[in-house]
């Protein structure tokens, strides 16, 4: 039996603060909730598992899906595609499933527009020199290179203007409570369906 | 420096729901957020401490603070008048402290009045059977008795319909970890002063 549509959680962050962690650590902790696979143009890094980072496509096979209107959301990003399949998500939010999904701001920004229940949480580095540390952590880049991708990540942060929930990333396991407590929350509020049934057998 | 005013969420059950146990293992694990202590004119129980419980006093200074507009809600309940002193509130709240109130819905929705950017907290025994083991395990009561005791509890429970957030009291560690989900989660909203503060450093 249905009684609701699922929640979904959008994560979104400057690259090199540590979003990734934080939500396979989450997935650890509340594992009922689903991580919704983005596709991607880009390359496989070591130790990346196709389907379960990402479905890794080519650009021909990403631009035949933007054709079809496969994706909920896509974004072109140093050069590689990514996008939200709208199939995945419905598959998983018509079962009731919760799901959080990783998206850089722009894709979430699309994503708000179709989805406006969403849950949606910037996660900051503690500070900007922390930010820069790990930005430069990515690779021995130039002065040039490195002043762009702090750009870039200063162009994200100014997006957190119309997020609903701030987590700083201070520690890998605060950031991780944090995110959870923001589920638990969300999952708490009155009229979420599931409680209001839950309410209406009280009532009856 | 003071750079917000602290945030204050109140807890309401109906009697029998666990909801005086939830504020005091919750104040534990969040030492930092402070109980607002009511004024009753009940008499005090086995146990309970003046100033820390409530602020027992007489019917007649509890009338002289009614008449001086001390408190921000009061009720009669079971012929017993119960208060919230504004004084208390606001000198908490300008100090940046957040709060904790445990207020029964008459109470909360007075309160909702003056401060709507209060967290309203629900909490429900986990059914209505569990409702009335629990109501009836609170003194050895004839049918009338416990009868109006239930209907007094379904009264309150109708004014669920306008608070924020549910919590089901199944068991006591969940129910804690629940309202301290949603203290967390309030704390990391975008819009909270302190954290468009952190965001501000970033941006400057």
């Amino acid at each position: 039996m249905k009684t609701e549509e699922g929640l979904f959680i959008v994560v979104s962050a400057p690259s090199g603060t540590g979003k990734t962690s934080i939500c396979r650590e989450f997935l650890k902790v509340y594992p009922n909730v689903k991580f919704s696979v983005s596709y991607t143009t880009r390359p496989r890094r070591p130790g990346e598992v196709h389907g379960e980072d990402y479905f890794f496509i080519s650009r021909e096979s990403f631009k035949e899906r933007i054709a079809q209107g496969e994706f909920a959301e896509w974004v072109e990003n140093y050069g590689h595609l990514y996008g939200t399949s709208r199939k995945t998500m419905k598959d998983f939010l018509d079962k009731g499933a919760d799901i959080i999904l990783d998206i850089e701001p722009r894709g979430a920004k699309t994503l708000k527009q179709s989805y406006p229940r969403g849950i949606f949480v910037f996660i900051l580095p503690p500070s900007i020199s922390e930010l820069k540390a790990r930005l430069s952590k990515r690779g021995a880049e130039d002065d040039a290179a490195m002043k762009k991708r702090l750009e870039a990540a200063m162009d994200e942060i100014r997006e957190v203007a119309w997020y609903d929930y701030v987590v700083f990333n201070d520690k890998l396991g605060r950031a991780v409570y944090y995110l959870g407590a923001i589920y638990v929350a969300e999952k708490s509020r009155r009229e979420r369906p599931a409680v209001l049934s839950k309410i209406s057998d009280f009532l009856r």
